[in-house]
């Protein structure tokens, strides 16, 4: 893949590579877009097949986080950075990666904001965080906001109401049946919210214990993982693994909407299509799982719980707005969510 | 060739990447090494065959400033810009194009400082200085030290003085024999100077004005460009093209000493080991042509011709530097100068 034509179709922005061979660092901050302002993002820290893989994956990742944070109304662009992870990695040379990173974030004058993600650990970041300020998600005792998970939870309860208000009518959600794929980590605090609703629940996780806390605290019905798919729920809620909604599993659905969490839902856009045909009403993921990212965003003008939780809650009118537009224009609703985006960032 | 590896390997360093898609730029700025103060470099802008020629290209003369310039004693590193020339440009693109390349070296925040190069004009650097102040080579109206040419003659004929110094024991030129290849440019001013110290010249040079310039003013002899390798001179002093020391020429020398101001003048790195076995002295290129760099350099600070002149001068210590510890060490002087280079550079 050519790297400039590559950039070209995604619309980029910037790349920036450091390179220290001494340490064995190589690391890449991709920065999709600054239109709203400075580029918000996580940092990437696993092994990678080639040097390609790894500056196509920060590319993508990056351009993701710009979607999400437009259609989320942040005052933020998207970033995400990829570091290469050297084999036999020690400590000690761990701590001297993130630091020279954290000088390279910095040198970058703040149009790259850093933050956790897959392989980066909070004391990772507290690392960064005594070379530059652009940094989120360190320790709360250094400023964090903490883990954000009840956040993106609670804005994926606030799309789901969205949705049961557009498809049912309804301002609540009692008695409303949703099943939940995955409650290890921001699956269980959704069935918690949920369940303080008045709905009722049927969850499934290759955890037995996620599972059992579910049955106990919640009075939850328990299925097989694969059969997921296949329960009569008015609400489908994935929040674990991607490209689940696929040529497979959406013929099986016998929900009325599916809203869920985890990322990259769709196995590919066409998808979107599909479930439009068959009447599902389907939350774009970026959009409804941006409370994450909005909890962390609260950081960078120091952090305020309420003020996050409130932005949060916002989610609601997001959801909303795609949803009645996306029938106005018959349209996947996945559509309607990049159009809105789209027409942010690259119009007049 | 994998980018992370090829950088590794010239052991950078920092890349950064600027696209955009409506004016169709691409830019990619290489900072080799930051160790003795910003990177200092020309601006490319030329058509390139693929993104990784562009690359390849832009790393390659990069970390050739950071030797230039470490040789030189300047406080800087080396770097280089290259911006991949669209085809058919329009006035307005290459102006828009120029104002937004000015904003990204803006946003470097100084660690890199851009002039003109292949391609680009002093037009070009005076829309770049509207969006920074990290450029040299602007016009003179907008403080700019104008053609960097007789300073880079300037330079060569310091380090030709060091060579006979150390070749022959004399503090002076008179009555000596240089064969200068290519008088258009620096190779004209380089003669100019030598003829004023009481050298004879023969010259050679595809045009026939530049060749004549030289015979009425300088009284020199000339040659077809062809024969230059094979005139009976003391010393040979390659102004024009690169790799002109090959395995065809050498064997042809009948000099004591080569120096010049043209770039890559070397085939291979194995030829200055040939030039040693013959026992010609060889002045290494990036050493003996500084001058047009340390000359540019001084705008940083205020433009000062004569603080430029002299510091332009010191390559004389500079080259005899190299020579004597050649000498002792019975290492071709291309290889001292990249050890005293990559010690300073890489050293503890």
């Amino acid at each position: 893949v050519d790297l400039f034509n590559y950039a070209s179709d995604l619309k980029y922005g910037e790349l920036h590579l450091k390179v220290d061979p001494q340490i064995e660092l190589r690391a890449i901050v991709a920065i999709h877009n600054l239109k709203r302002g400075p580029a918000i993002g996580g940092c990437r820290f696993i092994e990678y097949g080639s040097t390609d893989d790894a500056l196509q994956d920060a590319m993508r990742l990056a351009r993701g986080m710009s979607y999400k944070a437009a259609i989320s109304k942040l005052p933020h662009g998207g970033g995400k950075a990829v570091i290469v992870r050297p084999p036999n990695l020690s400590d000690e040379q761990r701590e001297r990666i993130f630091s020279v990173y954290g000088e390279f974030v910095d040198s970058l004058g703040g149009k790259y904001i850093t933050c956790e993600d897959s392989g980066t650990a909070v004391s990772d970041m507290d690392v960064v965080a005594e070379q530059t300020d652009h940094v989120l998600g360190t320790s709360t005792a250094e400023g964090g906001s903490g883990d954000p998970s009840p956040f993106t939870a609670f804005g994926v309860r606030r799309g789901i109401e969205a949705a049961v208000k557009h498809r049912y009518g309804r301002d609540d959600l009692d008695g409303l049946h949703v099943s939940v794929q995955g409650v290890g980590h921001v699956g269980y605090y959704l069935a918690k919210e949920l369940h303080e609703l008045g709905a009722k629940l049927t969850v499934t996780d290759v955890n037995e214990e996620a599972i059992e806390r579910c049955q106990d605290e919640f009075g939850a019905e328990r299925v097989a993982p694969e059969s997921i798919y296949d329960v009569d729920a008015d609400i489908f809620a994935p929040c674990a693994l991607g490209a689940i909604l696929n040529d497979e599993t959406i013929p099986r659905l016998k929900c009325d909407i599916v809203a869920g969490a985890s990322n990259n839902q769709l196995a590919e856009d066409r998808h979107g299509a599909m479930l439009l045909e068959r009447g599902i009403l389907y939350a774009p993921d970026y959009a409804i799982n941006a409370g994450g990212l909005i909890n962390v965003a609260e950081e960078y003008t120091g952090y305020d719980a309420d003020a996050a939780r409130e932005k949060t809650s916002a989610i609601f009118d997001t959801m909303l707005a795609i949803y009645e537009r996306a029938d106005k224009e018959n349209l996947p609703t996945g559509v309607v969510a990049d159009r809105i985006v789209e027409e942010e960032l690259y119009g007049e």
